[in-house]
């Protein structure tokens, strides 16, 4: 189930094939999903709700062949890796993997494991690697100190990963987390601009949000639900990955990156006080080598002060605010560690609000 | 006209007694508005459709006793002064001035005419001041390339400041601007949290979005109205001030400003690349001296990890959205230069789609 | 009197043709010296002992054809304008102006005076314009308050700007500063990498600095001359702004800037709490039009993980060093309002003191 | 040996009892030194020639009362872990600890461990942790690649943290670094003010610089050595760790922090493009409540405007130059992988050139 087959067309611009992150050429997700055990919550043992999502730029040697990016805070009270480097360096060069909250250095340390079997020559002829991994707080349902990623599943994510549809809801990253205290887990969706001349393809791993605060396409139906299911956590964190074919620098991704977070507030969060909300942004329209063979390189490069620039920022604002929606509708009711229950929002009544509120018709 | 008129209680928290920002106690605000001449844009000379808004933390000697600030910019291609300063140094310590593009270096001259004024030590005795000027781009009915606002038009301002009720709309530095290609103007609201212990405050200067982003309370309107008075300028820059009687420090009120921009959002924007989208954030809650009698100083802060800052971030979203919507419907249309017109919001027609929304009933 | 006067060779790279910013093909600099009246300080009419110095990055419509730029902050307590704008959208589109504190925004309005006067359509063309100018605190010797830097003064050091040699010490912006705590004022260097593929420049205007911190070239001179013509005020702000011809990106100038706060350092100061500690750089190698034609274009760019960056670093580095040591030998005593006098470091005991820190021979 | 055995007396201001960052009270340090094996390189078999440092604010449970924190960025191609948690929330709730950049994750996971161990609600009620972990590259020496720092390692070098003298060089996370080519690793240094009111503390974990840059009191005293024991690595990253007592913000942190690269700067390096280098800095001050019992609290802080910060400033310059230059003293010679060496400074040479360049006397 996704948002669309509620019978609306989110925002002004066209979806790519998929409405999906990999509408992006090139780009590819796979997943990991552990569910595992029941019962009572022993620590180290589970059960567990949780997994892995990994977001692969393209199909080449990511470490190789380094593709622009840039990241954005919105809040940042989270565990993401690698900030400072995409920062000062304005690309990225391993997959983007996303995780929960205490299995991120585990899942950093299972990426340089992975970048390691392909590229041997990390860490002995000086260079190094920064794995960007990130994160919500599963916590709720499960064994969170556990912390039960590690190379297997981090490498099965990243090895699984695909282009075409992307599963959503409870699968991957977002297996055992919420979306405005509903159960939430992955989404994505995407934009065509200039005729599909450039794609914004946005994925999101949504765990943030309370229940009055939920917006769908500005129907404010959260309010109208607020004895279902409760208490369910929330005003959580959310990661928000945002991926383009537009030839744009470290220094424009970033401007789109800023746009994600207008596309998250359009749902309704206020980007509560212990919330991780954090955006990467990534071109894949051009390949920065490791080892350049000359220090100039001719390329393109988008311009501002133009029109293109706007469309590029609308398909980010609209990506991010259909995949957050995706990951609400798609998500299904799940129970956890000490029988925690993470309830799903109810369709009819979603369907219900929707129409009173003449989001959709009937 | 304000947006409750329309028989709306927007978001969920209280407002103050004029839902102005100058409910935080001890803040002002006072307006210039100049409007004179008609017909041919002559620069230099006319027609003016500008002006000045200030505002004012609290009625002592500003640049004596300072107040905690700090500055959050959505989209930098603006004009705004003194960010650097308050970055650094984490207090503003004039009035913060707003006005028109082309003017924002006269006004800061003039606020630095009226900071020597009342304190004719300022660079003599080394210490010099940083005023704090924002503005929006309202060229498309005034000269701006004229400049008209000086020392007179700041400091009128400045002195008419007021606490109680604001004026909204077509006034001070909303004279000639707009919000979401109708007239918009200034607008002003504010929130009580904690059963009235704190208070947040927003004044806006609008200038910003497309018809078609606009979102009232979440209902898509804009869309609904493309055909009328159409062209008028869009995708411009918005400006965002935020009070508080809170005692946040200098980061926890960049954390508030942060808010502010989830606020806008709300309203549908998506931050244009030719936006200088900014927001100020201030808490009159303590008074930093210029010359401190000790170098330590025993004072109240906000604690995070408490119920109290999430109440804030709220207030701050609620604020600054009910505030532009305030903007907007307050304003009246207005003919400026070369018979250029900004056409308000037609409040039938806007009742009648939000009567469809069923954000109002009826 | 230069540095290299002194018989030293700071640095290991070359310097240009001019030892100075001017050495970076297009980039012209011009100064406009206010010295006027003597005796006791009458606010607004004088004594000044102030001026401004103008750098334009090519000879080119600057508006029309903006260059990539990058700004740093040290230390945020000083008047910059423009900062927000550049770091968004990575251009200036100005000539670069320094003066004194308080004229910062009489100079900046006199800039987009002047940008007015070669670009009419601005502001009713909807295009605004961001005047980049920054400061130092000559309120020591000059009228401070008076603010008697305008449109005259601002047009003529833009309009005597010139390529070739590069006047430094008390001329232009540098008229009345200091530089730890001595006559300081304006000082240029330049360095050129890979056999003169690329040069990078510097100009600073100084006044930071405590007379005991001061390094020539790492010898603490400085100390040895704490009885010599004290008081004289210190601990103020330096601007350093940095050129070049390699095609660096706006956040690969920002990482250039940065490192002209290491070269800063070497001359000895901590960065004082009440120092606007500002850097700006920028390329010449491209110039982006304000209208482009096209919404992509081909350019060449700098590769990172090669030794061309690293040189580039070394380059800033070194530049800013030099300059701010070029503006303490050039500048001559002066004395302004008041009586008060700011005195040239003695060139002698200079000597001496670099020959008995084996800077020197003899 | 540290700097001081040669009989300089660096900087103005002076130490503490220790001469180390553990001068400020309740501030301790551990170290676990790694160094097993020899011959050739076997990835993930050895040799080892690395390590842990570990730096605790205070002796209580760092979890449950946090201190105030900031980090600062001079470079960012590194791995350093909560950045952004640091950034957002202005506290650090664990240890700081440095190890060998590939470490960095299995570094922070074994704290995440330790911290659940003292905590067992983390991640269940919901909260989570922060790790605070830095790095540098010592893969010339060591099997990098082999990742040999687990809970073990990390655990000892937290339990072992004392007070008191720290041991400096070859030790901890410093094991198999280098400074400026030559051998360097860990080095502290401390300063009081305001005649012991306040101390600062610095410990650093070298790893950068070229030969040829290195000043030591500013005598440039590395391109006199450019002949001996080269080749070894150079141009890599510092990590650099500001404690202090003194009640400063996190902003106020920040600004200091800052002070700490101009530190570095004095020792030569112009920071690579491949460098991490970063600091963090935090005051033992005040102590803030994982679970505060109501929203406000009144607390200390310091003023800025008084000489009291410029001071501190100054002391966190000192402390960084000598902190290095004590590292690199206190480093000996050793040989690690594949015989790669890393050669310490000859000190007869370095006395000599400290001599001629009348550093020290005779």
């Amino acid at each position: 189930m996704r948002l669309r087959d509620f019978g609306v067309v989110p925002g002004d611009l066209p979806p790519g094939t998929y409405n999906a992150i990999t509408d992006v050429p090139g780009v590819r997700v796979g997943h990991t999903t552990l569910i595992k055990g029941e019962g009572a919550l022993v620590p180290g043992q589970g059960p567990l709700r949780t997994g892995v999502t990994a977001i692969l730029p393209h199909d080449g040697n990511l470490y190789r062949e380094k593709v622009a990016a840039a990241v954005y805070t919105l809040n940042g009270f989270g565990k993401a890796t690698a900030f400072e480097q995409i920062r000062e360096r304005g690309v990225i060069e391993t997959p983007i993997v996303l995780t929960n909250t205490l299995n991120v250095w585990r899942a950093a340390d299972a990426v340089v494991s992975y970048m390691l079997h392909d590229n041997p020559d990390i860490g002995i002829a000086a260079a190094t690697v920064g794995p960007v991994v990130l994160e919500c707080n599963d916590g709720f349902v499960n064994d969170l100190q556990g912390r039960h990623v590690g190379v297997v599943e981090v490498w099965s994510a990243i090895e699984s990963a695909a282009s075409g549809p992307v599963v959503e809801g409870n699968v991957g990253a977002g297996t055992g987390t919420v979306c405005y205290q509903f159960k939430g887990g992955i989404g994505t969706a995407s934009r065509r601009v200039l005729d599909g001349e450039y794609t914004v393809g946005a994925l999101v791993q949504t765990n943030m949000g309370l229940r009055a605060e939920l917006r769908v396409l500005g129907a404010p139906v959260g309010k109208h639900m607020l004895e279902q299911y409760m208490p369910q956590p929330g005003a959580g964190s959310v990661i928000m990955v945002l991926a383009t074919d537009a030839p744009l620098t470290a220094r424009q991704l970033r401007r789109l990156a800023t746009r994600g977070a207008l596309g998250l507030a359009r749902t309704g969060t206020t980007s509560h006080d212990q919330s991780g909300d954090f955006l990467v942004a990534f071109s894949t329209a051009r390949r920065f080598p490791h080892t350049p063979e000359a220090h100039v390189e001719t390329t393109a490069h988008l311009h501002e002060n133009t029109r293109a620039i706007d469309l590029l920022f609308q398909a980010a604002v609209e990506s991010v605010e259909e995949a957050i929606l995706n990951a609400l509708v798609a998500a299904e009711t799940l129970t956890g560690r000490d029988g925690n229950t993470l309830h799903a929002i109810p369709h009819d009544e979603l369907r219900h609000w929707l129409r009173h509120y003449r989001v959709i018709d009937g």
